[in-house]
């Protein structure tokens, strides 16, 4: 006998902690209940918290929330995995950031996290070839949040926009699984040349903060970016580099620095884990 | 005879195009439809156009959309200019920006140049002794879009500010014509003096992300300042720059820089145009 | 015989000010009066001010400005050394920012000012164990400002944070009186880590844009970091650097750096005041 | 073989002849464009339409549009026979009103008609128990458009209210299928006892304008009430009454009065059409 | 030597006289100078100000303030006429209500005045054949004001209603100038037949609170209609009627009651002013 | 030893009832929890929720919500009779009102309720000598409620105003303690002279539905007036009146009819109470 449909929602962790959390936190700051019930409390599922809370962001006296609300809902009845990733991007930021200690915090709270969950949208419009919505949504993000994703550009799971502010991705771009980046990195072209023209991010790396990483160029697999620096050439896995230009100073990194999230670059290349 | 005035719209070639790609766009993206007429299709002409559009985008509950739209349209009255720059810096987006395919996005979606609209108006102001109000719309353009132009800053015509968050122009700063530039570009000042303290730019420059150029120095005509590099002295016409502090890399550019917008900069200060 | 308290209000010389400027420009720019009267004309003392305009800047659907001011004056009620920063902050930046002429502008039209006054109350509910509300005045400062700063983050008085795009400064920073910093400083952290991971920037230091200050390291009284510069060490007192990695550059720095605000460094780290 | 589900929609005769009115409204007063994509053109189907105008007209700062929504969605999926209600509605002010020439403007322009169909989902809610949201629409109701519908009152369908200003109907009311009311129609309780206390109106009546009914008594079908009159009685069928208290004077009343829509009683309670 | 153009604002004493009375309003009041500015001192002319203020009224999600008041400048510049209604209204209020002491109060305060105000613009547009927009002046007057007059309804000058609430006005009713009417007044037709059906009101009428006047019949000059009455045939002029349905009760009114504002009907039909 | 102050507000039983009913309706709706924790839940008094709930419910573009409640929160320190006549209005609503089953529903749900409440608020301002602010709440109050209630009026306690569109309330009316009225009361006066010229109600009284008292006369305690009644004269304590005009049709009435709410009227005065 097959699993009622009605329980599907009873196994979905993450919303069951966001739920508590939530609750927790209405009880413990009254001051932020009535904004914590309409956005997490009076809903049933993820989806729904979600296209709620975007529709409520990117609502404008151009664009009504409602109006919104039907386009994102509309997006996840047709793809289940933006869900997905929404899920695991939430347990990525709360591994990752030492500021977050809870699943729900990312959602209420950080503005690199919802850009990215709207940059999904955005994604999934442009793949119907809804080009003018896509620009409209990328547009509201850069607007709101400045953050500045073109509709095409690919991103993996589990990935982490820290801080956010400045971040610029372009169309050709691709991001791996379980990337980490900060405020200010940009993934920029080469020209005003159309064609594949922006780079290529490989799961696992880190990119520090206001790096530039420029050109149709592959940044290898758990490779590290120093803060600051200007990359205009590959980047073997494993490798930090740094500088402007960047160069690479060592190649010994830990398995993800994705996850361990460590900027400081020492003259070595390593850190202070002992890299 | 002399033509009538009545006709004088009619030949507003931007103008016109713009109304067929709305239309095409409303048709296309229905959920843009409402948006897509109050914006453009309501409206006769590109003053009434672009007054509307910036009065909703700046309005506040410090000062309402219809007060903001009386002293564009006075701006707009007085100084027909200001129009037409909005026409060319239509034309040089649409030219140099490899994701934009209309005359309609930059207007509706890409917020450098919006800031831009913004600041010619701040600008004029500014001519008008009107002070403070010149630094209200410096200051909603800053919180809105992260682009901080000071009024008294002096534009040229057929400029592109692409991706625009973080970009700082200071009081005494003049950018030439057909110059383009990108987010975090900062012409910034020398400290807490007044007078004249912050660079010329020339005609036809390109500006990378993020690069900062400080103090009373000139860009020459067609130069290129490499993304992130930090800029303290001269540089001739037609050369590239880059590094921090940025140090000349090679000076045989295209014609240029600014439309052919490559921010990829070789070793020996070449790029992939075989510059 | 003590002073009757209703006199307290009489000698608060920056208040007095303040409204004599809201006068003056309220008749200068009609177009403003309305925004003037209702921001600092209807008040009748700083502490109504900054919480009106602070509560009207910060509201949204989510959390209502009514809702805000209440939590707003109960820090200010609580803690009047928050009123006395904002006092010292204002006078900081009229006399160090060339663009300023009055003592209304930080207020009104300066984001890193209204960043900072946002801070101060989100530091005081953290130090109340009040951390949801803190990280929601913390979110909401990063989407209107594009000014990142973590409740627990430290500020002395006298603060200028000019033009302020991209500011982020972590957790356990902390920033001394008299600091001048400009736009996309980031005091930024070392990893996943919690605990002690932050800067402590000194007296009288000047952060020029977009220098990263990266890890617990000390950043001596006086200090001067170049625009642009990747700082991983800590730097001496009365000293510059600058560069990616930054290097000292120079060590007979003005008393306070914060204060000439001069960001051009040349080769022998001195500048154009004869440093 | 059946029809597919796709077709459905097709066959609304209702709603395309509303959005053949839209599109011709739309083109006719480019003014208005904006507001008719958004309220019919942007929709697939008359409950999408009905649910969004509904949303926008009630929401506010205390429940959002968005939330509005959803209940009024529950409301159409769990009793089709609500927007059956609607259709025939929008119908009989088609037919009745000579100042209606559309079937669309009642749904944009008619508050009497906007507040029955907000309080045929009232009434849903009641029926399911949620007695604190069923007073909520009430409330906003009473508020937006001055009338003040019970949630418990029964309404059969093709009623029209006009102007509606005023109109009050209490707990026990039952007002049949195709009944005509004017605006300050009062059907009224008879003091603060529980139980049933209201009017019971027959199919076909025209309740006049500013007409009063008390108390659990019938209005007979057909029957007509007078302008300003005060009913304390039983009226019979096809009869019409007048005065304070209302009084017969006459009886042979056209087959449906409410079609007629004529208030002018004569001495012998005739009207101007020779009944 | 003709006047100058300039001079002609000079000579409004209306508008002299509002801006005069705004100005001690501001002082005396600091709560409501932010909308006295916005609303009266920041314009140069009377029809600024309607057109301002209409628009702030009537503005809504569905169509913007910026839109209407492009509308309403529109009717102005077309039809001067509707401005010197406005100041003959304006004096009419202030020299027949004993609550009003200012030419400023019913422009700020009176909703029946805004209301007619609003209607003089319907009207035009009626009158230009833009029937979709002028039904939407007419809706959103009832649905703020609850005063419903259709756009095609002719109105004198110097008209009052006063409290306003539940006037309903149809569409081929002419109200002549200097009538006065409370709240409730309905100038009502008689049947779902088109052509001239609702009532003819005199110059100087008053027609009392809640009385309805049905049809085509004629209310003649300084007539007097007692509050509640139902009116269901011609007035002769200068008499009073009163009842339901009503009846006159006497004709040697003053020479204009819509002055003496005297709904108090003795039983033989004189008032208390010796009628 | 005296009762600390902190406990005052512990013994607050209306107060202490509404959190009680405001938790259970937030569990039992939770589309409302938001708007139930931001009106009521998230206060610590009865004076905050009602100046929290009148600020945001009278709030404007022209005068925001936060400098209402300055205004709210200054009228109840200063008078605080005006939270008691607030208390005694929610006790007598939920006595008289079979369709109020709680003390939460006035306040939320009841717009006379709401109306009066703000009078009382004006009504202070009024005596202050604040006429424009005291213009203002009732103009705001008229065009959201449709109840015009003069500032001047003076209101007694527990009184219920139910339904409430159309009720019209002149300058020197006087209403008693315990006093009910229905939608479209009016208490209206005798022409344009200034002086004492509107009626003064007893205690107990019942007004019906739109009834009309006109001119300085006295309702006696206890008295009854019949729906659509229009009462021109004196009117005994403890009789009732219905017509127009209205004449005595009894005079053996409940102690107190405002109680009682029947407003239905036998020929011989009696009702169904077996009056």
């Amino acid at each position: 006998m097959s699993k009622p449909i009605e329980n599907v929602k009873l196994v979905d962790p993450v919303w069951d902690r966001m739920r508590t959390e939530a609750r927790d936190m209405a009880n413990e700051e009254p001051v932020l209940a009535s904004f914590i019930f309409a956005t997490v409390l009076n809903h049933d599922a993820l989806p729904e918290v979600l296209s709620f809370h975007l529709a409520r962001k990117l609502a404008s006296a151009e664009v009504s929330a409602m109006v919104l609300r039907e386009v994102f809902e509309d997006a996840y009845d047709a793809d289940p995995s933006i869900i997905e990733a929404f899920r695991a991007d939430t347990v990525a930021v709360y591994d990752r950031d030492p500021a977050c200690d809870s699943y729900l915090q990312p959602l209420l709270f950080f503005k690199g996290f919802i850009s990215l969950q709207a940059h999904r949208i955005a994604h999934w419009l442009w793949s119907q070839g809804r080009k003018p919505m896509a620009h409209f949504i990328q547009s509201r993000v850069s607007e709101l949040f400045a953050v500045d994703i073109h509709p095409a550009a690919q991103f993996g799971k589990a990935i982490m926009i820290d801080h956010a502010t400045g971040v610029v991705v372009g169309e050709t771009a691709v991001v791996g699984d379980d990337v980490s980046m900060l405020h200010g990195v940009n993934l920029g072209g080469t020209g005003k040349e159309a064609g594949d023209r922006h780079p290529k991010v490989g799961r696992g790396v880190l990119l520090g903060a206001d790096c530039k990483v420029l050109g149709n160029i592959t940044i290898g697999e758990c490779a590290r970016v120093g803060a600051g620096s200007v990359v205009l050439a590959e980047v073997p896995a494993n490798c930090t580099v740094a500088g402007v230009p960047a160069k690479v100073v060592g190649c010994a990194g830990c398995d993800e620095p994705s996850r361990a999230m460590n900027q400081i670059i020492e003259e070595n290349g390593k850190n202070g884990d002992g890299i």
